[in-house]
């Protein structure tokens, strides 16, 4: 059956990989499933058909035959559990790997998600530039807490994981405001996630969406 | 195997039911599996030991023989996936189920985190005031959305899962705030969820530990 996810017709971010749709198209490349993209557009997103895929309105969704999901967490969950690759056998050692795919979206990802807020959604407000640092710190005070936990190990709990490609995933968002580089431990298994084929794969297929964007207008 | 669970020994919130130990407490009792309970002080959450257990030096944890496992979503689908229950037999449907239960932590629950920062952490900056409103907002977006899917349903997809404990657990936060009277679907759906036997017992459990607390000086 054809896999289908969909991703933004025109990315926010340009095509910097930072769109949901990259962690889906991610763990589809690491355990080897083609896939066909349905772009979306803005306004599409909040119509009819689409939330009735998506009941919040974003991107992305996953479908396959007549299942229908959303939200990225729960796709990756599902590309993981059917197809080898992305979670251990040992049931103790997959629950931990399931432990630190939803620490990737509900512990390092609010505060993380508070950026946004920040510098984007409130960026025009007065007291956007006093928020920052207290932003900023929270943000820190996770990522010393995962620095530590990691330390100089190659992933978060033994070989890679759906956990890792999460945890990566939640982490690039940083990249843009320098706070990973205060972290060289983070940094570099942010690196080693990005270094992989399948995350090679995956981010070029969503850069070729934006620049067939722009070289069409 | 004994199941042991961690709480904080004097929870913020007096006993309300709002600390994440609830909703561990409440999926063993749907699937009536026993538990004891360690309380952790503020002191302890954040030393090795704990640590060792929870990365972010946090609760709730959750041990059973050599497993130790952190962050209330994953824990409350491991005890999901072991124990008939909180999930449907039926693949797609247990997918969607666990669609809902994402949808709870990293869709509804960072801007309702939101709250606690404007509010508490916030509280005495001199934009909070100003800042509130659009920090509702944002709640109210997804919260009209998350209305507009249940309807008039008993629960987010066929019958009680995982998914809507999650979910009712999320927007009881909300409750204080009285942003869930503007949605009598949904405050209709979380006095559901706080109707079954399971949470009542799971309240029960978690409030005795607050008013022993408070009896104990």
């Amino acid at each position: 059956m054809t896999i289908t996810i969909t991703a933004f017709e025109r990315s926010p971010d340009g095509g910097r990989g930072l769109s949901r749709d990259t962690r889906v198209r991610w763990a589809l490349e690491e355990v080897g499933q083609p896939y066909e993209v349905r772009l979306v557009s803005f306004q599409a997103m909040k119509e009819p058909a689409h939330l009735a895929i998506h009941p919040f309105g974003q991107i992305p969704t996953y479908e396959e035959g007549g299942l229908a999901l959303f939200e990225t967490g729960a796709i990756v969950f599902h590309i993981a559990e059917r197809h080898a690759g992305l979670l251990p056998f040992d049931p103790d050692a997959r629950a931990r790997a399931i432990s630190w795919m939803f620490a990737a979206v509900n512990t390092v990802e609010p505060p993380v998600l508070e950026l946004v807020t920040v510098k984007i959604l409130e960026g025009d407000k007065p007291w956007a530039q006093e928020r920052l640092p207290l932003v900023l710190e929270r943000i820190r005070v996770r990522l010393r807490q995962l620095s530590a936990r990691l330390g100089d190990a190659e992933w978060l709990d033994g070989a890679f994981s759906a956990g890792d490609l999460m945890m990566v995933s939640v982490l690039l968002r940083l990249r843009p405001s320098g706070l990973l580089d205060e972290f060289p431990e983070l940094a570099a298994y942010v690196a080693r996630g990005e270094a992989r084929p399948a995350y090679q794969r995956a981010y070029a297929a969503q850069a070729a969406v934006a620049a067939a964007v722009r070289e069409g207008g």
